[in-house]
């Protein structure tokens, strides 16, 4: 199946509803018109259409293959990812300084989506060595940044974070790795990490892995981790590579998916390689016990990441599932018996490709406004607005994270649905995506990870002060659509199913009501839920925790919902007359669906919040050993 | 994974939820006790342990190959059913005139639902002959049934469905196969069947097609189709294999999940065999033109039976969960930090299991109600208490098929998160139950073509008599719940949360208010749900049938949440005191968790249903070419 960038919607949701002028406004991006934005993607599009999107498939099929400890990645893998490497994509977001674009994060990010919707497991390496550079440039000594950002940026290095060891997965007070501290003030790191995302290929010349390690007189717990850089190479003098480096790839795990995304074990201090005894070299990154710290900065920038890998397989099973039902001719039409109909003219059909576009679509909008809220928290002249911005950013990441990548399977399985058997023969390709999809909401901290941080860093902290903002500018544009609709919409009163259907298009004051109705009850089942929390973590704490990944996924479904109500809003600015493009008559339609199909999930997930107590209660029962 | 037959759940429902004294006391089941059916069961389970279970991951990797027309099945298959067949599994719920046991569909469900828990793969073959041997039995001649049902019941033979072809999915009315009377009365079969489950292996030594196809002069679309028998080889004048016919396997497929399984591609009438040209021969069963009705008594029982599938899978992937989640260590105890704690004391992990259960116990329940009100369908004495019980059978079928195997895709999922990142690993097992069930909810009928027989046959029909009916029985159900928690419960004040943490049980009237709380919502939602279809579908049709698979998932969740309702209200009779076994406190835990957890979504399913206007407008709009 062919992938086609979403340029698009892509543009329709930088210019009307994460502020890309705002964004473009702040300082330092002076040199970045929206002309150039324009210009970036669409030329990311073309790229990864014709470079990528082809070898999605072969990937999957051949998968990486391990032998002897090194790794060969499926035909046509190496030569895309020189491609990707010259034409400087790595650097897209990164500082200037080192090679980079500086361009914005709100731009980086859908380059990001596109560069995933094509290949998934393909953009697994440039996600990784991503977050490295994310880390070296904000904790990385002068040093580190001057020997190891310019490859990176060159993609002629890749970069990995090494966190998980068999028994410290998501409990890294866990960790085991050791480092010892030579006179030379480097590291010698020993231990094993398994789930290295791209912990060994060939598509580069060397790896720059991130470890998390513990010196010998570290406090235990997560307060003892120190984070170290261990090259595969060191360098030599001359900047060349060097010695090969005592970490190997002892094999790579077989997986449900993303199966040209090696997924290695890493032995550190085997006492191979040519650096003699005593563990692989390692250099300090900061200071000693404050890896966890450092980590973070990269989990942060993975974890955002990961949710648009959530997008992006979404849009990707998206695009399969409606090439198929426009062609696959089956059934008759409901209006008219007789007339034979392409699957996508039928109800239930349509119902899930309306659904699987509303969820990406509106995944895609609440992760665009984060990452414009990211740009603002570095760069805004006015420093209550870089505070808002920053707190915006971090409550919505776990979410980000989080929502899209749930919806990501569901979207994923509605898409092989809509093939039939179709869908479940793997030549078909709906199947991949179905099993790609499932590591989103695992790995980069699982759902429920996410979730217990935004009850409890992102809720509890502040005492609910962002939610509270949040919902009071979600009513804000609540009362807007009332306004709108009780004005008669754009177009005067609402046309009615039949007479929609007839032009084609969804207009007029009834649609606007309708957003407003399920957005206004959308909005209180947030104010519960949040309210719920407040009251009850210090009492009844089991019950708030055993609702959080609900309540996660309820906060998603609003916020996402309130973008796709400002969405609605624009389209009516965009289309005053009533009669407008297929794009934004489109858009809106969706912006309706969404309300109509999707936000009444609010009401059930409050519901099941608010009963916390005793299905918490009748959990504890239910698992007692 | 071992896998463990739930005998005390599958007895539990048996005796208190599905009436089994009553399905016991039909005439016809003299012979069968209470103690007998406890034997039965508990000897499927020790059978599905030892003998199959331990085939599923075999099977899965291995995958049945495919070489020169034959199938070669994964070591060990042969053996298990040869095991299989001997001991008369095969005939359980079949007629003794054949050989078969002659027991309830009632004790026939369970044995059905171990069988495919244990290996699903494996299962399919005699869930398709047992779909055959009812087609004969009802509609095929006494020389068919003579001729047949012996080596059928046997498992000498095994039996097959042909209906799909490529252009022929969902819709039957494009059937092209072709049928062509010979002057002996037989038939020449000709044309292409895809999607055959096993419809090539080596487990037994023939194989009985039941073919639609579509006799020379007959009318177009579905009322042309007629149903015929085609042996894999003709039986000679001693009753022995005879002559090889004309029909081929081509391929099979490379499919997402039940790996083991043969899905074949089926060529009549090649010019091969030893039958001579024209075509493979067939024997018409019943009259010319009458396939599909025929077809449909081997639909409904094989539609019932997909849905056993889908608690069978959903039951697997619990107890695959529940044992990983018990044995992980990591992270820490919430009420306790700094004890290292098994993941399953982890309040979100809980909410998984929980919420695996439920969906898992519930379903089951649903769809043992099901059989029992087709045993007494069948035989109940009373003619209006069989036209009830055939009334309500024929309801919940397009339920139990949709809602259950729905389910099982999620539980399946959650299983997965459940295992964290080793769940994404194929060794650990999560993986194939999660891939298994996705066909689920497609072969034998979409969700939707469930849903649209749910809205059109099995509602508007008869004015919605049936779901007048089950609100009125859902009512009262209601109100003795309701009046038990208003009298406090099985043992005066509710206990709370926290107490009933220190004891291990759900207990008192707080949990019976919690559970009428929610059923009362879903009683309504139900009611508004089924209001809407009837007042819409003629207005609207667009809207009702956009909406038919929410309503049906709505129906789905208010009936099993009855069922678990009704045994919530059962666990109190039997632990009067407030203090029960273990078994029967976790029983009404699962119901408490129901009704917080799973039950609200018919809220959410309502609203969307009543929205479906709006939404079939917008979602036209989207699908708009």
């Amino acid at each position: 199946m062919a992938f086609s960038a979403p340029i698009q919607d892509i543009l329709f949701v930088l210019d009307e509803l994460a502020d890309l002028p705002g964004v473009l406004a702040l300082p330092g991006f002076e040199d970045c018109s929206r002309d150039l934005v324009q210009a970036v993607l669409e030329e990311n599009g073309k790229f990864v259409e014709q470079a990528l999107a082809p070898l999605n498939r072969v990937g999957d099929r051949v998968s990486a293959q391990w032998a002897d400890g090194t790794v060969t990645m499926p035909a046509g893998f190496a030569k895309a990812f020189h491609e990707f490497a010259a034409a400087g994509w790595q650097g897209l977001q990164h500082d200037t300084k080192w090679g980079g674009q500086g361009l914005p994060k709100l731009v980086g990010a859908p380059a990001s989506e596109n560069l995933n919707a094509a290949n998934l497991s393909f953009s697994l390496c440039p996600l990784l060595t991503d977050g490295v550079i994310e880390a070296l440039t904000r904790v990385g000594s002068p040093e580190q940044q001057s020997a190891f950002m310019p490859p990176l940026l060159q993609g002629r290095w890749t970069g990995t974070m090494n966190l998980t060891e068999p028994q410290a997965g998501s409990d890294l007070a866990r960790v085991a790795a050791k480092a010892v501290r030579q006179d030379d003030g480097t590291y010698r790191i020993s231990g094993q990490k398994i789930f290295i995302t791209y912990g060994e290929h060939d598509l580069a010349e060397n790896i720059v892995h991130l470890v998390l390690a513990r010196t010998p007189d570290a406090p235990a717990g997560v307060k003892g981790i120190s984070l170290f850089i261990v090259p595969k190479f060191l360098t030599a003098q001359d900047g060349s590579l060097g010695a090969r480096n005592d970490v190997w790839c002892a094999s790579i795990e077989h997986k449900l998916g993303i199966h040209a995304s090696p997924t290695a074990v890493l032995l550190y201090g085997a006492g191979k390689g040519e650096v003699g005894e005593g563990g692989a070299v390692g250099y300090l990154v900061g200071e000693e016990t404050h890896g966890l710290e450092y980590m973070f900065i990269m989990m942060n920038a993975a974890r955002f990441a990961v949710g648009l890998q959530g997008i992006a397989v979404s849009e990707r099973a998206l695009q399969q599932a409606q090439a198929y039902a426009a062609e696959r001719v089956q059934g008759q039409a409901l209006d008219n018996p007789g007339r034979s109909v392409t699957i996508d003219q039928h109800p239930d059909v349509q119902r899930m490709l309306a659904s699987m576009r509303a969820l990406t679509e509106s995944a895609r909008a609440l992760a665009y406004c984060a990452a414009g809220a990211r740009d603002k928290s570095l760069r805004h002249p006015d420093e209550r607005e870089r505070a808002w911005n920053q707190a915006l950013f971090d409550y919505l990441v776990p979410i980000v994270k989080g929502f899209s990548t749930e919806n990501a399977v569901e979207v994923a399985s509605l898409g092989v649905q809509v093939h039939g058997g179709m869908g479940f023969i793997e030549e078909t390709g709906a199947a991949q995506h179905y099993r790609d999809a499932r590591i989103l909401p695992i790995y980069e901290g699982t759902t429920a990870i996410q979730a217990n941080d935004l009850v409890g860093r992102k809720t509890l902290r502040d005492g609910g002060k962002v939610a509270a903002e949040l919902a009071r500018r979600m009513r804000a544009t609540l009362a807007e659509l009332q306004a709108q609709a009780d004005s008669g919409g754009r177009s005067g009163p609402g046309t009615g199913a039949s007479a929609a259907g007839a032009t084609g298009a969804v207009s007029g004051s009834g649609e606007l009501a309708l957003i407003a109705r399920r957005f206004e009850a959308a909005i209180q089942a947030y104010e519960q839920a949040v309210a719920y929390v407040l009251d009850t973590a210090s009492k009844e704490p089991r019950a708030v925790y055993l609702g959080s990944v609900p309540y996660l996924m309820l906060s998603g479904f609003v916020l996402a919902g309130w973008q796709m109500a400002r969405a609605a809003l624009a389209c009516c600015r965009i289309m005053p007359s009533g009669a407008g493009d297929a794009f934004h008559a489109r858009k809106l339609a969706s912006c309706v669906f969404y309300a109509a199909y999707i936000l009444p999930r609010t009401q059930a997930l409050a519901t099941a919040i608010l009963e916390g107590d005793g299905a918490a209660n009748a959990a504890l029962v239910i698992c007692k050993k």
